[in-house]
């Protein structure tokens, strides 16, 4: 038996039970992995309440990262081989908040040497999700100007990290106490959110457009990003679930700019791969240090969930077995 | 001196003058083709009026399209050679509205044998927009499902007959009285645009989603087009200059859809080349019909634009020399 976070029902938080499950069936593509840590993403809750609709056979176990070391042999895996994996707990996967996880082979990455469990698991979700948002579907290239909304965030300090390593300026919104902080992940430019001139000091200091628009708030103001954008720009939309935003037609079509809408959730696990390999040079570099906020214990998975939905989470929420 | 159809400063149908002009100069990259017919397109109303905003030196030769004969020699082309264009009047180069017109030669092609001024003009502009948009911008796949909205305009039946004849299945709306003509077109579907189910019955035809969707109204609505996106599905905006559609963020990202703009003045001549070849061999096919409303005297250009401009004209204007 292993012991898990799991959830035998849709619904909130309370939902969430820990207890004893017959250990994961490992079948010939996978491998068996003995959890040292998970994180919590704001992802987790969206599946756990049925918000994003995906297989999830009950019991389901939660969660979606995990990192940890090789238990049982599996395809180019032996055991004591330290690894992670972002890409459980959708799409019919049991999920990662468990003792013991059978991992698709290739959903699973060696950890680079000399680099621990908490801090490579609390950055996997958030920098796969900005590396395909800039590279997969952004196709950000050397010598671009990026805007980050919200750049001090977890997505956004890995996309300030990634467009400034790839070549690109940078430009982001963080309040004034992040700024130094963003400036420090590669943003040549600050603009505190709050700045209610905001986006006409973005084209001042962007005066040929802004190439790629990221904005990680969830609150997305079409007017002002297709209004910022330069010719052939793209506007990246990774959140907002339930918003709806006005969006300037003819400015748009009249620039050649496009809005390229995507989910990490879709993401073909080639695609994963990808990401992977760039985190783990990135991680091998120490360039994707980690905000952890709190260790929980597996077992306070409910609690987790529930500070996640309160919005009272900054940086990262980690938990361990 | 040459007869030209021109401007003098930006502003209404009034400000067209009929008269000479000094003969064009053709430098060593272009050729000096007579025109033998030119077509009225809407986007040269916009330059006309200022609308769309580009280089128009004055006094400014209008219009974008002709067809023709090369009577100057240039890279490529001899004397004799019965050519086509549908470029000029913008970007700093002088229209085609006149009975000669110095053509950069990297934007002239070949007419292919048989086929006449009149009938390849009409269809020049509409099929190198229809081709961009399902090509170049769409990523339009054998086997896809694709919406045209108003598949009986001039745009719409190209988009028809080029989506059907790249192994799409097309599902169109039209007007009861054009539906036959948009099923010989190629489409497999043709609903009426006026049906209030227009949307279930899109989806009812395509139950598992639109792969490439492009309204060719210039009044999009978005939240239908979502809504029947397929995952991964791509929107293709190309008109609606000053329209403001609502845009629902979540349904698009979580399923990995684009919103692609562009307008056919932005294309490269690269771009207008790989169009311009398909054209050429739906053309001596014969699988791309015009429909020629009314052909006018170049010298009535003015009144080709008011028709255009009172959204009087269903088929094409052509003009003549």
């Amino acid at each position: 038996m292993t012991r898990a976070a799991y959830i035998t029902r849709l619904g909130p938080p309370g939902e969430i039970r820990w207890g004893e499950l017959p250990d994961p069936v490992s079948g010939p593509a996978d491998v068996l992995v003995r959890t040292e840590a998970v994180a919590a993403n704001h992802v987790d809750t969206f599946v756990r309440s049925g918000r994003y609709r995906t297989p999830t056979p009950f019991p389901f176990v939660i969660g979606r990262d995990l990192a940890g070391e090789v238990v049982g042999a599996g395809p180019g895996f032996s055991p004591g081989d330290r690894v992670w994996c972002a890409s459980m707990g959708h799409g019919g996967r049991q999920g990662s908040f468990a003792e013991l996880v059978a991992v698709p082979a290739e959903r699973l990455y060696r950890l680079p040497e000399g680099v621990g469990a908490v801090e490579a698991v609390g950055v996997l979700h958030p920098a796969a999700t900005a590396f395909l948002a800039l590279f997969r579907h952004g196709g950000l290239r050397l010598g671009e100007t990026v805007y980050v909304g919200g750049g001090a965030g977890n997505v956004g300090d890995a996309l300030v990290r990634m467009a400034s390593a790839a070549g690109a300026r940078v430009i982001a919104s963080a309040s004034e106490q992040d700024a130094d902080r963003c400036r420090a992940a590669g943003a040549a430019v600050v603009i505190d959110y709050r700045d209610p001139s905001l986006t006409a000091r973005v084209r001042e200091a962007a005066p040929d457009g802004i190439d790629v628009h990221v904005d990680t708030s969830g609150r997305p103001d079409l007017e002002a990003a297709v209004g910022l954008l330069a010719h052939g720009g793209r506007i990246v939309l990774l959140a907002g679930v339930a918003v709806r935003a006005e969006l300037p037609v003819g400015p748009l079509y009249m620039r050649d700019g496009r809005l390229l809408g995507f989910a990490i959730s879709n993401a073909s696990a080639a695609d994963l791969a990808g990401a992977a390999s760039v985190i783990n040079t990135m991680l091998a570099a120490g360039a994707l240090p980690c905000r952890v906020t709190d260790v929980l214990a597996l077992a306070d998975a409910a609690e987790a969930h529930r500070r996640l939905e309160a919005g009272q989470v900054r940086g990262r929420l980690v938990l361990r077995p």
